[in-house]
């Protein structure tokens, strides 16, 4: 009894996106928001319907086509991730995807979800022909020996994740900066707080627009309903909600469609200003593309 | 450039259900919406952030597997429909199931788009070994002689259509009444206005409770928001009127989850109060059974 493939593609102007699911994480509550109480951290899973116990958290990665070019927006956890994670290269195979045709990775920032897929436990490099593209802020963050060995115990692990996936392909990583365009309608914009080079990426083609929003949420029936609220994968709590909340701010007066890494699949809608927060309405579901 | 087969399947109790896409028709928003202004249906439409000029309406069937039996509620439009529907078939079988094991069908309501599946043009019965059961009250309507003569010109080919699917098997069918239990956890609740026959269908199974609305709405968007809309299939607007918000009242304090045959796929989810109207929130999409 399985469920369809998960993937789900959509047109941005000429570009096609597919949208890949890498299954979830189960999270307890309790402790998950920093600046809340339970009591109302489980009110807002309850107006959404959702479990009171845990929060299932998703992973959605972007595969974007453009001129016969495959790009990836992050790697899903790979076999790194909890035993509800990882289907991601299955999704990427059933979407007719093959791993050796993907010419560009990019990464929004280096927590293990998003870059875990793309070396294998055992080392193997899953994009062999790939050329890798990082935020520079987060390069410089996660590659310096000094902020490691000052990292509480708790975060060292997160270092050394990072030294394994790009370790060997170091010297070939290309960093970027925010505000230029990185591939053709690609531009990455700097969103620090959940980490310190987090980046989102604004997708033009024509007169379509996508706002690629990467851990802005970490759950939109927390996060973007609560924009003031914050995660504990935040690293810089204030700062991830001040940028959450600019960045809501705009899609939602510009109505652009936005897609994140953590919402429900297919993890692509619109942003709603309701009440001091926000909304996310999904598209609707479609077989044309 | 194909999307994911369009099957989605989740639980209730023991149950488990598989939503089924049959793709969607297009229609012009102009005229759609009997008792509201234009004006104010393009801006339901924009507050869903869906297009302005025309409304996609989508069908999604469901099969229920109990205790190894395969019961269909509808069976989508075969091929009558439009070119952009008829996908049922396909993602039938892509979720490993076969016609020949179809025990019981159950009709909500005699409309071409939840008939149409289960006799194609040439006269083939679809589901050989099933069981048919219609709720009576549509049985007494729409095979009545008298009111298909009676019927204006525009309805005649529905009356037509009735006659071609159910003819050939009209001695073998059931006829059900509301308020009693059809097979086990299905029990159909009388729905009238939408056509005089309409049926919903409360399933049950340990805690799990579903509450299958087929056309109470023909779009969650417009009719869920203002469930006072009268949409132009609906037969006796002000009597579709009242039974929407008898259910969406029902539904939303009993926090049950719904199916909707008309709503994005995977067309299941929660209704919320909101004002003088409803939401629908879709369940979280989930790789988990």
């Amino acid at each position: 009894m399985n469920q369809a493939p998960g993937f789900y593609r959509y047109k941005i102007g000429d570009i096609t996106l597919t949208a890949l699911n890498d299954g979830f994480g189960k999270r307890p509550l309790e402790g998950f928001v920093r600046n809340a109480e339970l009591a109302d951290v489980k009110k807002a899973m309850a107006e959404a319907f959702l479990p009171q116990d845990a929060l299932n958290i998703t992973f959605t990665t972007l595969v974007i086509q453009h001129g016969g070019k495959l790009t990836l927006i992050d790697t899903g956890n790979g076999d790194s991730g909890a035993p509800t994670s990882g289907t991601w290269m299955a999704n990427f195979k059933a979407a007719g995807f093959d791993p050796k045709d993907v010419s560009s990775v990019v990464f929004s920032h280096f927590h293990g979800d998003h870059i875990n897929g793309f070396r294998l436990k055992d080392g193997t490099a899953v994009f062999p022909n790939a050329e890798v593209m990082v935020p520079a802020a987060e390069w410089a963050f996660w590659m310096d020996d000094a902020k490691m060995s000052a990292a509480p115990e708790g975060m060292k692990g997160a270092f050394a994740g990072v030294r394994r996936v790009f370790g060997p392909v170091a010297k070939d990583v290309k960093q970027f900066e925010a505000g230029k365009e990185l591939l053709p309608g690609l531009t990455p914009i700097a969103a620090p707080g959940h980490t310190p080079g987090h980046t989102v990426f604004a997708l033009t083609s024509g007169n379509g627009k996508l706002m690629i929003m990467s851990d802005t949420t970490n759950h939109p029936a927390l996060f973007v309903r609560n924009p003031d609220w914050s995660a504990v994968f935040d690293m810089d709590g204030p700062q991830a909600a001040a940028t959450r909340r600019k960045l809501l701010d705009m899609v939602s007066a510009e109505r652009m469609q936005v897609a994140f890494y953590h919402a429900p699949f297919p993890a692509t809608g619109f942003i709603a200003k309701d009440g001091n927060g926000f909304e996310m309405v999904p598209v609707q579901w479609s077989t044309a593309l």
